[in-house]
């Protein structure tokens, strides 16, 4: 692929919401203006995608029920970081409100509408026992990452 | 532009004292060398280039404060990574004298010296209410993430 | 280096063992289909070329150990992220093994059996007093930040 024809690619790897805010971000940003656009949902990125009533990066606590699933059922102390996340997404939904930027769920429906390719990795679904009818429809394919790596090659790759 | 003309941008996220060391060590080591560097603040990484009296991330408990600030005023409890951070960038910054390395508020100035072009990212100032006068006058420009990417395009691209 | 003898790059810099994974995953997922693959390992990342009595991260114990020492002593509260980290591994290491996923002790195997290059960053080895007889010996030099980015330049470089 020639330098010229742009190129976008992300490995959605984190599930924090400030992160996939910033994927997003990025994604229809790029897109908006006619990249190609390439995200590679892996680990706890594949959040972002699960089916569910509601998405599940909406809100921290969503989050923090993942990641006690994770953990065999353990449920995360509130201090520091998930505290944080607990309670830091509703002020960063409230800030975007107020100031009319638009919210991460605004920016996944913005990505489906300007057809940024989303791809699920199959190494860490076998890891999570996750199945691609798990994933909203929206989700193009299960790719291994030598694949994903041959649709990133040529353009700016970035690992969030 | 041609890949012979080397070039490394940065998209600075996290705000994080030793990715921020990273963010600085990677423009200026780049920079040194004759690459065109430029650097993309946004979201946590924004508190790097903010006016203060000292810079804002000069030791753990500044940024405790500014995270507190965004939590709505609530204390971070004192455990686990910030904890980890209102002592690790102290011990971090005895290491780096006592070895000879330079220290972040070294490499800021360097990387100012070397003529790394920094930016502020337009959407994450909208989210957190900031102004281009809140920001040291080393800030270039305030541009939005199109625009970053394509002066990104043909270079290495990382995402801090 | 032309476009279409395809480089990834990796600058390794979390200790994270979840990062740790996808760096692994990554490199001998590139190297396996024809890539030339390099892993710049810094900060917390050196961790995972240090000799020891088995590897650094396997397990989150012995990462908290070394996060300890770092901080001086200190122990890391049983909290959040590390205590996440502490549990979370085992559990991931036991999904990896039902599902016939490799480790990621044997994914560093496999890296050096298909000849992934490992460099480990000079100046956080001046910062955290670390040698090159520290490191294990497939780890095939010492280098600046200038000269990884002249060898991963033309390529997909990612910060993990």
């Amino acid at each position: 692929m020639a330098k010229d024809s742009k190129k976008l690619s992300i490995i959605a790897f984190s599930g924090d919401f400030d992160k996939l805010t910033a994927v997003f971000t990025l994604a229809t940003g790029a897109a908006a203006v006619g990249y190609e656009v390439n995200i590679f949902f892996t680990f706890w990125g594949l959040d972002a995608i699960k089916k569910k009533k509601g998405r599940a990066f909406v809100g921290g606590s969503k989050l923090t029920k993942m990641f006690g699933f994770m953990m065999g059922g353990l449920k995360v102390a509130p201090n520091s970081k998930f505290n944080f996340w607990g309670i830091g997404p509703k002020i960063f939904r409230k800030l975007m409100k107020k100031n009319n930027v638009a919210t991460l769920e605004e920016l996944v429906e913005a990505a489906i509408a300007l057809e940024v390719n989303m791809y699920a990795c199959e190494m860490a679904m076998h890891v999570l026992g996750l199945k691609k009818e798990d994933f909203i429809p929206e989700v193009k394919d299960v790719l291994g990452v030598a694949t994903f790596l041959n649709l990133s090659d040529g353009g700016q790759t970035l690992f969030i």
